[in-house]
């Protein structure tokens, strides 16, 4: 046990209003196992906002937006930044820790763009424990899973679904052949997608989890502005129609394998995924991380992956994990210098091209795969309706990403090709 | 971080031979992390074991028949019972105990049945710490994540599949329409089922697990041998029949489940999932365990109930956690002295009736529901094709189980009816 915690809480939005009801909620029973937690002081912008007036009615919490109230009060031991965003809140973070102040966030960008400071910070400031496990698919305990359960074991993959918003897309493209527009109209109408949904959509949330998720797995810090990341703005209803052909659906993932025993893959795309995977049961708004390695074969997790309750569960499970005194540290897993990022790599892959029917276009395919090294497995037709796009797959054996590309760039330059190919890797 | 673990293994078999092969491969990298564990001495009845000869080949690790090498040695700070059994095994575990060693465990029947004492024990001697992560789904780190990640939540429900082999033969029914008996002989030829199948096909190995599962997320400790307990003996190919109609599966679940704010009902039996339910896409060997809670609304957590290096994986954590000093403590989570057991729990069933075609037999089996206060949901017949054994499936509306019952002893009264009805709550 390390004491009761004194808590400034930066932010009090979705997250942080749920981690002041939890706490409120749960204060006798979180006593009862040791936590003796209180959020002393809250720091938002906006100190008249009625939802947060509300939500304090009746607590002794001090309300300011002046930042120094709670970073310079020495009886404040632990800082919650729930706040978003990697300026001001980078800010409160590192000043937070230089003043010796436990630290929990649920911030992926900043962490996955400042792991090697936080780090650095962190070395030099040793009492301080830092807690993040809401950063990475809200509800499900994946940052505290791989910190604590695969020690002895040795991993080769973590493949996961990690944004609802697209999950929930692409679900529905699925099961009712709508298009990409009108599924993203829908998610905006509902309020699952922003009115700009770059992040979602284009991979950049997915991108900055998967980073995370790397350091974590495989002890490599990988900026996440490197990462190769696709979206899934180019998934058509016809990509779900030749996935059924081959028993399988499409999935937007965040992958880190391992290219041999010091290298990794890290991207960010959309994936052809088997029903028979786990990964490919998971639908709508859900999440899941899976896990391969050496001892224990194959571990999936699967929850919510947002919202204010799943989300805010994560935050309360590091605070308590501070009372109790048992925050794994280093934070991010213990870093291997030896392993080198390696994105050229191996596998199936599916690649769709949009054509003008015509004569000799199945030979001029299987010149280009040849002249790429590549081997194709097998060449998938849809019944054609329209002579004038046709929509035709190919999918390879093993070969390297390299190796697509250049087949693809070669495709893309033919006169009946209508537009770069698509090529998605087969899971 | 609590110093170098010299560790006195007791039963060197399938897991704790795993547990002596990760800690060898694995100690630099346990040393990077803060651990520094040895396995200074093994017990075991037979110490000429030409296997467990060839595994410490090289180890400077004393082997040994007699428990008091290993429990009178005060240079031994750490337990690992892997013995399995309830009588030479609780001998060690708590001798081990009151002479102030750590205890690692695997022994699920252990636990479940003597949670109470060991606890008592613990209090008596608060320096132990207590791990038992490989007692409950083999590689699936499900006791560390109930205890460390739902302490801010309030649990209604923990459902799972929780045996492999049973898993697997339900599985083979489903998919080839293979009989109870078909399948069992090739579970037992393939070595996953033993000679004597009770254990794993009368459901008593989940009746521990499920034990366990329900002190962590409930609070409180129910005595196995007191959970009503149904396995798979009964079911045959024509429940997955009348299960496929209703576009479910059937699988062999433990589950604990609120029925009130302080009440829970436990009890282990085949369930009718509907295929769309996490729980239902999981197939052959491998185990889940679902957990429903107000925060975190549903987490699914997937992998390897059993096997050498799963099962060792989840040893290892113990390990690891007891060499960092970050191991929960209460072991069982803290006790809800309020929370009573309530057996006679509310849910839609699946009832089964073998009979005589004949005239009236609708009218009847309403009838005596109607007797029971339950209202009949549907009523499903497939194809007849021998009118002597007509097997006619009722699914009710919400009941309680006595009621079920109560219809049930009344039909299997009847004379157009063969035996008496099978039945199963739906999930
Ligand atoms: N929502 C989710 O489901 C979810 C899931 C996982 C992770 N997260 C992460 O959790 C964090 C918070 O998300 P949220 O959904 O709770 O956001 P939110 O509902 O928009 O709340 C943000 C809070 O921070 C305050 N704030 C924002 N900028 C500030 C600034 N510069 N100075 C002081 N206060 C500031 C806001 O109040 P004022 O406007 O009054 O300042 C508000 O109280 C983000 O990092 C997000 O990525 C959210
Ligand atoms: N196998 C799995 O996948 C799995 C999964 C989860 C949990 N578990 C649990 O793990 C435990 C061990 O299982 P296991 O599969 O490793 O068993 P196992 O392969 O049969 O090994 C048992 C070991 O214990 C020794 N042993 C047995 N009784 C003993 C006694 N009275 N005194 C001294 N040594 C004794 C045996 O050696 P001698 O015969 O030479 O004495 C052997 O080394 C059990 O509690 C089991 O329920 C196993």
């Amino acid at each position: 046990m390390s004491g009761p915690l004194r808590i400034g809480l930066f932010g009090c939005g979705t997250v942080g209003g749920g981690v002041v009801d939890i706490l409120t909620s749960r204060v006798g029973y979180l006593r009862s196992v040791g936590v003796d937690a209180t959020v002393a002081k809250v720091c938002v912008r906006n100190t008249k906002n009625p939802a947060l007036v509300a939500l304090l009615q009746g607590h002794a919490t001090t309300v300011s937006s002046n930042y120094d109230d709670i970073l310079e009060d020495p009886s404040i031991n632990c800082v919650i930044e729930l706040m978003g965003g990697v300026t001001d809140a980078k800010d409160v973070v590192f000043k937070a820790i230089a003043k010796n102040k436990h630290v929990i966030t649920a911030n992926k960008a900043l962490i996955a763009n400042f792991m090697p400071d936080i780090t650095a910070l962190l070395t030099a400031h040793p009492s301080v424990r830092f807690g993040y496990e809401a950063s990475v698919c809200g509800g499900i305990p994946i940052i505290h899973t791989l910190q604590s359960s695969y020690t002895g074991d040795g991993l080769t993959e973590i493949a996961g679904i990690m944004n609802g918003t697209t999950n929930y897309m692409l679900s529905k493209m699925e099961k009712e052949g709508a298009s990409y527009d009108a599924v993203l109209k829908e998610a905006q109408d509902l309020g699952f997608a922003e009115a700009n949904p770059s992040a979602d959509v284009d991979g950049f949330d997915v991108q900055a989890k998967i980073a995370i998720l790397a350091k974590l797995g495989f002890g490599v810090h990988v900026p996440p502005a490197t990462i190769p990341t696709t979206g899934i703005t180019r998934i058509k209803t016809v990509d779900f129609e030749y996935a059924k052909l081959m028993g399988a659906t499409i999935k937007l993932l965040g992958i880190a394998k391992a290219t041999s025993a010091d290298a990794v893959a890290v991207f960010v795309s959309p994936v052809i995924v088997p029903t028979t995977n786990v990964i490919g049961t998971v639908h709508g708004a859900s999440n899941i991380v899976n896990i391969v390695s050496a001892n224990c074969i194959n571990g999936a997790y699967v929850g919510q992956g947002a919202g204010r309750f799943p989300t805010a569960n994560s935050v309360v499970n590091d605070i308590v994990r501070l009372g109790q005194g048992v925050v794994p540290s280093p934070a991010f897993g213990s870093t291997r210098e030896q392993v080198k990022i390696e994105n050229d790599y191996a596998g199936r892959f599916y690649v769709r091209v949009r054509l003008n029917d015509g004569l000799g276009i199945v030979r001029s395919i299987g010149t280009h795969a040849e002249e790429a090294g590549i081997s194709i497995d097998s060449i998938l037709q849809l019944p054609i309706t329209d002579r004038n796009n046709v929509d035709t797959v190919v999918t390879t054996d093993v070969a390297k990403v390299s190796q697509v590309q250049r087949m693809c760039d070669a495709l893309a330059k033919l006169s009946f090709v209508q537009e770069p190919p698509l090529f998605l890797p087969i899971l």
